[in-house]
């Protein structure tokens, strides 16, 4: 293929230094060296290539999965990565495998809630990969209600050992990815019981398998619970379905940190605080957001490239149709997505900062920020992921029908994103935990507690029940101040609003229950506010890179006012800002497109993706798609026969007439 | 498996007449009749078996296409089915094929475009599959845009002939449905030459393959364009990439009913209107309405029920947990799907009627409601279908993490539905279309000018201005004349508003274009009253069956107050309503969710779907799913063998150590 940059005009326009962009978004020179490097071994060894994958059948694109999961464990010890290192290659090869929650899950649980003997015995195997492990937690019958499971663990007490045990079809364990056909281990979540009484849900350390030839172990039913959502996406990792007929461990085997069952049989709780596990949870949460803001960026760069490439209507006197970047319903529609993995980026890495502070505050026993940082991440993570997952599919409408073919890597992309909205906390059932915490934190606010954290503004409810917006014309909505102060005053108004109702309700619990498509409204609001100041708060810093923070605040600017048209119900029902105010938002909006449009481009190229982990036809740096749609065709197996097979059987049967006509 | 209906309970406590309701979805008796009876044949033959699709292949899942179709053709030959039973009959075999272009746009086209003597010749030989013919329009750099085609049609007056001719590689036909692997023949759009000059598109029946053994005629490159969005989904048909080196046709295939061009090569208009192929538009855009009607309800089939069977949280003492369906953050996301399938049922109603009116007129040359019921089509293709995507996705989260099987069925409806957002027009550019008629309607108002037909309600203009909302209860929503005329005020002033803004531009082309993202909204606004004031028409009807009016005006309630609340910015900002009246309709909303709730089921009973066409473990009839999914798993190849392959090679060795290890 030729070799020419198609997008060259596009980055000659450019008003920023995007190599200082790439750092801003990488979040340090380090990590910007070690992602660029892991992306360019990925995409150089073909062992990794990824084009394949859409028409292998299962079995095959299962096997592609091990073999490239051997291989990276390969490379990675024989270039000796580091941890880091070995994290950013196994995510540019971009495909889900049993490796993911043997160290994203199983490593981490064993971390967290093993004691310092089950560290020594368990980690070491782990870290070399002699044991392959799992997370054994959701069930057929059971997914967001953990309290709900209902697979057993019994102690003997004649042979110091648990029963694991499946008593009922619906307590099978399903969907734990890598546990249908690889792990030899699992963490498995069951309801624990000592002397007939219950002890509520812990996690126990189980064999699978056989370490000599892989074979399930007594007791133990397991597989592979079948396809899912796209062709490769994640049919690429063995989601597992596991059954237990009283399956015997040892007693060392249940994860003891926080409670310990003895010899004898007595349940002790340890002195570890129990609130150790919310820790771990916006640990977790806090890398999903990050994940959102790649995901999302990721189809933005596609959509952004190929609407520059594409030329659609308006041509003028024969000349050339134009770019569909240009027009505003494009515009209006990809900008914002632009703009929210920037937002996302920021906010992701913020987290990370909370999830430190929580950490030094638990170790040295405060509790007081536990729960709202909880709460933050938790509806986090359901705003960023449903945004992502919307987005992508948003980015694909925006290919127009070139977005529905496979090689365009978009729909790959969703299938694989869109797990993300519904693993590790359901998006609406988070969303109604962050409710729950406002409204008690509302109604705290008379008793003179403080709220903390990020609901912190909540303290100035009075000036926010009735502060009146400024704007009088639409430059006014640059003000950060500005902005702040309303996503504040909708927060507030609608949170107070619900809590009133829901005080005024015969029971509060009911009252919460008959609002809580309201309470979701309230919630969203409260964590766009967080998005939108973190975003703020990142362009107080001082960032280097000429043009860099320009481009930023632009973003930034687009981020909030979009989040103002959208949901510009809320903001006027609550007479946080009049109509006059709401059009010349849009005003703003309109001009902040065209001050992107420029910039675009090389706003997506600072993500420094490769093409391999693009892998799209439609958003190649080069912008050279249509002789690679053109030569990706060719490719398919459907096109090894000119006549395809089933032809003289199905088809020219028909044109010849082997049927007795009738009526039609 | 057991045969215990669990659903029993929830069909128990319907308040109305599930027989009765089930013709009022058919359309009549005698739909419902030939609709059951084509859905019960389908079902019972194990020929059109469909749940192994998805671990197919793409040849053997092509193949498996060319065998359906072969067999559906022998069935409706044998069975001597009526055009409407064959059709029927197509879409309960539910796997999109090369048959659904030949019968839906091949056969349409020449009917619409040929001559008599073309009919005369060509439809005898489509009718009984003598040949087998797909629709080449679009191109690999062209789509929405069809003046901008490249292909051309030069005609060689020595010859008698047309030169067919791709002149780049942007000009390869690209997409038609059947073109890949199968079609003999396609009516081909191209650019109509004479003499040099230039006489826009126009469609020509070309022979693509041989009628004798399938090969490509000389010239003629073909092929199919690869893997596209989902497992199965359209990837059973094939979608092609087709090629011309100057191939010759007979001067008598082009499709000549509106311009010939003679033996001397004179271009001549006829005296059939051009603007009969408008007419053919509203016709396809009508089916595609109902479409939208049947892929909303199978998924919402599908969330309603394993709603009411999924249990989850909310256990007292031990006893079972609540039953998702009574949420009413599930309520709020799934009754307005449920309300707006029938809603676009009723306007797709409507459109049959609208598009007869049309046919009747355009024979004795009245064109006068031609443009209006133009844009009302494509406008409420636009909002119907994109809802109806956008439902299935949510559909599909409501059912949590099994939502993401493939064998729920969700994947793959969303899959094979959401092209149709894109195909026979993108809907954003629809969108536009409506716009321009609406903006320019606005402005011919003072001109005395009426507007007509759905547009008729800006005839009010001065009323709709300046009405205010008389609600002061929650009741007070619904009734008809309130939200009729709410809905009349909010899209007339969004209209004005966008019609004095672009009025004020300095051009009107420029003005149109920058406001382009706002003109969406007020286009959106128009076709929702549209849905609304037919929804609300129907129920002016007489409905027979015991408490089916009152089950379709709750649902008609809910629609429209879920609109209201899903654009509070528009009614607010427009003043059409208060934050006051905002709130009522919200609590109306919800009293109406309680009035769906103990009717749900049995609601999406009466679209009478059969197990196999709805193809999903959760949406049983029975609502026996969790042994369903359990037996569905262990149908996975994968759990062919115990130890998958690719342990010996890739697995193991991990697990032996066989890598030098360094220092991770």
């Amino acid at each position: 293929m030729e070799e020419v940059d198609h997008l060259a005009h596009e980055r000659s326009t450019a008003q920023f230094d995007v190599e200082a962009m790439k750092v801003v978004w990488a979040g340090s020179k380090h990590a910007l060296s070690v992602s660029d490097r892991m992306a360019r071994l990925v995409a150089s060894d073909p062992e990794f290539r990824k084009d394949n994958r859409v028409t292998m059948g299962r079995k095959e694109l299962f096997k592609n999965t091990l073999r490239k999961a051997g291989h990276a464990w390969k490379r990675i010890n024989e270039l000796r990565l580091t941890e880091e290192e070995a994290s950013k290659l196994r995510f540019f090869i971009d495909q889900p495998a049993y490796t993911d929650l043997h160290w994203g899950m199983f490593v981490p649980a064993i971390r967290g809630q093993g004691t310092d003997e089950q560290h020594e015995k368990w980690l070491p195997l782990a870290y070399k990969m002699q044991i392959i492990g799992c997370y054994a937690q959701t069930e057929l019958g059971h997914g967001s209600n953990v309290q709900g499971l209902e697979t057993t663990a019994t102690y003997d007490r004649n042979s110091d050992e648990f029963i694991i045990h499946s008593p009922t079809l619906t307590s099978s364990k399903w969907w734990p990815g890598g546990l249908g056909k690889v792990s030899t281990h699992a963490i498995v979540y069951a309801r624990l019981i000592v002397d007939n009484e219950e002890h509520g849900i812990h996690g126990f350390i189980v064999q699978l398998r056989s370490l000599e030839d892989h074979s399930p172990l007594p007791g133990i039913t397991i597989g592979d619970i079948g396809m899912k959502f796209g062709n490769a996406a994640y049919n690429t990792m063995d989601n597992g379905v596991l059954q237990f007929d009283h399956v015997r461990i040892p007693r060392d085997q249940m994860l003891m940190r926080v409670l310990q069952v003895t010899r004898e049989g007595k349940v002790v709780q340890s002195d570890v605080p129990r609130q150790l596990i919310y820790g771990t949870m916006v640990f977790v949460r806090q890398t999903i957001v990050i994940d959102a803001s790649n995901a999302l960026s990721r189809a933005v760069t596609i959509a952004v490239r190929y609407s520059a490439v594409r030329r659609q209507f308006g041509s003028k006197n024969g000349g050339p149709e134009s770019q569909v970047i240009d027009y505003k319903t494009q515009q209006s529609r990809l900008f914002p997505l632009l703009a929210s993995a920037y937002a996302f980026r920021f906010v992701g890495e913020w987290l990370k900062w909370l999830y430190q502070d929580v950490t030094q505050r638990l170790q040295a026993n405060d509790f007081s920020t536990l729960a709202e940082a909880h709460a933050c991440t938790a509806g986090l993570k359901s705003v960023t992921t449903s945004v992502a997952a919307d987005g992508i599919e948003e980015c694909r409408k925006l290919c127009g029908g070139h977005g529905y073919l496979c090689n365009s890597g978009l729909p790959e992309l969703f299938a694989s994103y869109v797990p993300a909205c519904t693993y590790e906390g359901d998006n609406v059932v988070l969303l109604l935990q962050v409710a729950r915490f406002l409204v008690k934190t509302v109604s705290q606010l008379g008793s003179g507690k403080k709220p903390v954290g990020v609901t912190a503004y909540m303290g100035h409810v009075e000036h926010l029940m009735q502060c009146k917006c400024g704007v009088q014309k639409a430059e006014d909505w640059l003000k950060p101040e500005v902005i702040l102060e309303v996503f504040e005053a909708r927060a507030t108004r609608l949170a107070v609003v619900c809590a009133r109702q829901i005080g005024s309700a015969a029971n509060p619990e009911d009252g919460f229950a008959e609002l809580s498509a309201d309470l979701l409204e309230m919630a969203i609001a409260h964590c766009q506010l967080i998005v939108v100041s973190k975003f703020i708060e990142k362009l107080q810093q001082d960032i280097p890179g000429e043009g860099v923070k320009r481009q930023l605040q632009v973003l930034c600017n687009i981020y909030c006012l979009h989040l103002l048209h959208q949901h510009l119900g809320d903001f006027l029902s609550t007479s946080c800002i009049t109509p006059e105010q709401g059009l010349l938002a849009n005003e703003q909006l309109r001009s902040l497109y065209s001050q992107v449009r420029p910039n675009a481009v090389a706003l997506v190229d600072a993500f420094n993706y490769t093409d391999h982990y693009l892998g799209s036809t439609l958003g190649r740096y080069d912008g050279n798609v249509y002789p690679a749609l053109y030569q990706e065709a060719w490719k398919e197996p459907l096109n090894d026969s000119v006549v395809p097979d089933g032809y003289y059987e199905y088809v020219r049967p028909l044109i010849k007439q082997q049927f007795r006509f009738s009526r039609l």
